[in-house]
């Protein structure tokens, strides 16, 4: 079917660099920033960072295919661009945000099966989105926050198990480890205006806006996570797992309407939302999570992205009714285009998300047992099992 | 006052992605070099990281508005542009160089009430040189080390305290902070010739000759201090906290002259003098400060950036007086304008430095007790005590 | 000789910008790469990074100069280009891949010596190549896998000692440095396209088809290799030290053809067999090498560069058969030159190696006695030696 696929050299000879800019920067931060980011807990580190890459390798090149499938009309010929690596980078990042939530109970086969189920049905959604919801490509990206939250915690409910307490102890995170998560953090953080932007290619302006404004979004959330980890402490200290997630949640929460922001105190203000929202809920839920609903939400999915993700769509609802004011009925209808929209992720990745768990704990796979959750020993060679951290 | 602040999107349409590129630069250098450089204190890793982020976004905020308020004339509106967050990035590195001094002596509140004071003098003294002293952007820009390195000295001076020796030995290095530590050395490194030419938009031969001197000066300048340093030690061994700032030297001593020196050898001759400053600094200054002056300068922010910024701004004096050289007149007004600029910015530097050190060590911030120095645990959560590194 | 050595502002004036961040691109690679991915040794961190720092900054400076001679006619000024620093910099690459298989087992002369003595060899040895084979920069430079693989096996053979068991288990990895080699291993990944792009400035086409073509070959590979390794192993357990080097077989295998291949199709099968082929190496290679040759490869240089680097000069001289497929006569001509080229970088690196090994084991450099191999405390100051990890 697709024998001849062929990269399409001529079609993009207006700026190949800066494209390439663009997809490299979209590449740090998923390989390094993903990589690192959960390479805090204290036993799970090799397997975090390996099995990112692996995903995104692996990812990437499917994405790449389907992505032309779904774009393309000619059947029998898939045009790759420069630009098809990058958008199936930022479509590969959805499995790596899941990945998060089932982060140290899955081994690599499942991995791997989620992966492939996650990226089609994100890609299916996003062409769904394109052609009956109208919405550019910008704007169903962006909807990969709420998708891969809700899908990752399907998936992780779906692994619920009574946790001993000597794996709980595996469950958190040593000095040495949380240098690396937050080196991942700070990679996200750095490149996150990047990823914001990298789609709107069209229109400079837009594009500087969105820089501009998920900057100023970054910059306080990151001043409100700190302060409110300290405040929330009765004796003023900080949780570094709330600084790792709630650091990154403007970015998340400004990602839908970055482009139409026309002031930085509307950024500056949502950054300060998602930062709280993001806080309080690290502070609350993982109690609730992992006692009334039993999902352990090991790397933090659902208030890192879910809930800002989630407040960020709302956000590009409100802005995309103020902007097109003049007239009621397209603004009835647009709204119930983008309500439809999210409606469509939401329930995408909570359905496609159980139906996946369901899959993924059949014994065929032969998952680590519960004693072996958030270890890498269950996966690596060492050189010798007495050697040291 | 300045409620319609808006970002000028139309202002800057040559080349916003080239801006954004120069933006994203000095924010890798920023957050992620100077986060890391000083993670090497064997306890105080998880601080230094974090707080470096959170002064840095917050600072950013400030000096942006700081510099919209001084630069601009209609005082109801302050427009920010891109360039606006590259230049506030680059006033915030002051207060992470000076913070460097007083690591691990103060807590959250006082970086904080330290950060606001620094980057307002700082920015008050670059509007001073740029409107008295005909000083451009990136002259008055390049005092920044000097600056910096005498308000952090100076501040340390106020915080200077008899330690125990139990406390002696947490200010010291193990084995894997040292390599984040060099991380982070090697992303300044890296980055450096972006941020020496950072502000030289006009030409393209200025910045280039900039890029390219820096270039050189870090290299000759990581020779120098790595061969000093073992051949400083009766057997030959090297000392990692000589090689965390004497590597930089070079681009600290070529900064404010890089767009003016002609030929390579001229960068490579200061490359090679700020070197054996630095190194000899590390090597004697360390006992002297502590026992007769009673400064610990943790981060020995003295000899990175202290004397290599000063001799650099002496460097540039004589590069403009030999390059200036048609008429005497001018070259000794031009040679008190100098001089006058050099001498204000170490006289803000070390009068506002002492007035901070003397407020910030009033009870009512209570600030960590000096058994509690250089300490993760004062401000951490941990999951348990007992968790090993 | 070379007194007037002068910046060309002039002559670049076409993307002074464009050129430096390519020139950036390569030095994160090589500053942050290379200098991570051998830290994983367990008590050989700090010496890997610093050393490698170390090499860099010297013979990059020797390198513009080589360049500048070897190069230009008149011999009274060798003009420096910023691209010049690009071209030094990746000559540079070829002393930190043979650096890796004697790793651990010389001082900080001896290394200095060899660099010097590799990188004027390989300079002359693309000189000719370009004088008398008719091989342009990217082509030549391509060889630098091959020659470097095989100048370091040679040194590290004249360094075969009969390792204790005390030193042998140094050589291991452990699991913080792991995760340093990992991220040394990850910027080598995210910016191989950009190295194997560097040289073909004139073409936006083929540096788009380059990239585009070592992105793929580099997913294949890392996927092959995390396979290979778990199905290698009967619990399925991976290899750390297999994933560090044969995950970026493929940008190495790709190197030399990857501006020529049209489909990613090949570029793939090449990432696939590279992949293959290194994955293999680490499994048999090291037991062969160690008992048999008496080679002692630490940082797997062999399988890591050499083979695939083998492999990739085989596919280019295909690829140009295929490519230039319209006169029998031409192709002939073509395929000696491209044979002859092969054998002389093999010849020169295996030759030059050897005598390099000869000379570096003279007593006269006194390096580190076979008990210290392997080991930081041989080179740096520690504060306490008692200070743990």
């Amino acid at each position: 079917l697709w024998r001849v696929l062929e990269t399409s050299a001529s079609s993009l000879s207006s700026g190949p660099r800066l494209e390439a800019r663009g997809e490299q920067d979209v590449t740090i931060m998923v390989a390094l920033g993903f990589g690192f980011i959960n390479s805090s807990l204290r036993r799970y580190g090799w397997s975090s960072v390996a099995f990112n890459l692996f995903l995104l390798a692996l990812v990437v090149q499917w994405a790449v295919l389907l992505d032309g499938f779904l774009e393309q009309l000619s059947p029998k010929k898939v045009v790759i661009k420069l630009s098809s690596i990058k958008l199936a980078t930022m479509s590969a990042m959805s499995v790596l945000i899941s990945a998060g939530a089932v982060l140290g109970k899955t081994n690599l086969v499942q991995l791997v099966l989620m992966a492939l189920v996650e990226v089609t049905a994100f890609d299916v959604m996003r062409m769904i989105q394109r052609k009956y919801f109208l919405k550019d490509n910008h704007v169903n990206m962006m909807h990969i926050h709420v998708f891969a939250a809700y899908f990752g915690l399907m998936v992780a409910w779906r692994f619920r198990r009574p946790l001993h307490e000597r794996v709980m102890e595996k469950d958190q995170t040593a000095k040495s480890s949380s240098l690396f998560g937050m080196l991942g953090t700070l990679f996200l953080w750095i490149f996150w205006p990047s990823f914001n932007s990298a789609l709107l290619l069209d229109s400079p302006n837009e594009r500087k806006n969105a820089m501009f404004n998920t900057y100023y979004a970054l910059a306080v959330s990151a001043v409100t996570a700190i302060s409110v980890s300290s405040l929330a402490h009765p004796q003023g200290k900080i949780n570094m797992n709330h600084i790792h997630n709630a650091v990154l949640a403007g970015g998340v929460a400004v990602g839908a309407s970055c482009y139409l922001i026309s002031s930085p105190w509307l950024a500056m203000v949502l950054g300060l939302t998602a930062g709280l929202i993001s806080t309080g809920g690290a502070l609350c839920l993982p109690m609730y999570f992992n006692h009334v609903l039993g999902i352990h939400d090991t790397g933090g999915v659902y208030y890192t992205f879910g809930l800002p993700g989630l407040l960020g769509e709302i956000a590009h609802i409100v802005n995309c009714g103020l902007y097109t004011q003049w007239n009621t009925t397209w603004i009835n209808h647009q709204l119930l285009l983008d309500i439809g929209a999210l409606s469509l992720a939401m329930a995408m990745g909570l359905i496609i998300g159980l139906l996946t768990g369901l899959v993924l704990n059949l014994k065929i796979w032969r998952g680590p047992h519960v004693s072996k959750y958030f270890d890498d020993q269950a996966f690596w060679e060492f050189p010798h099992l007495a050697v040291g951290f």
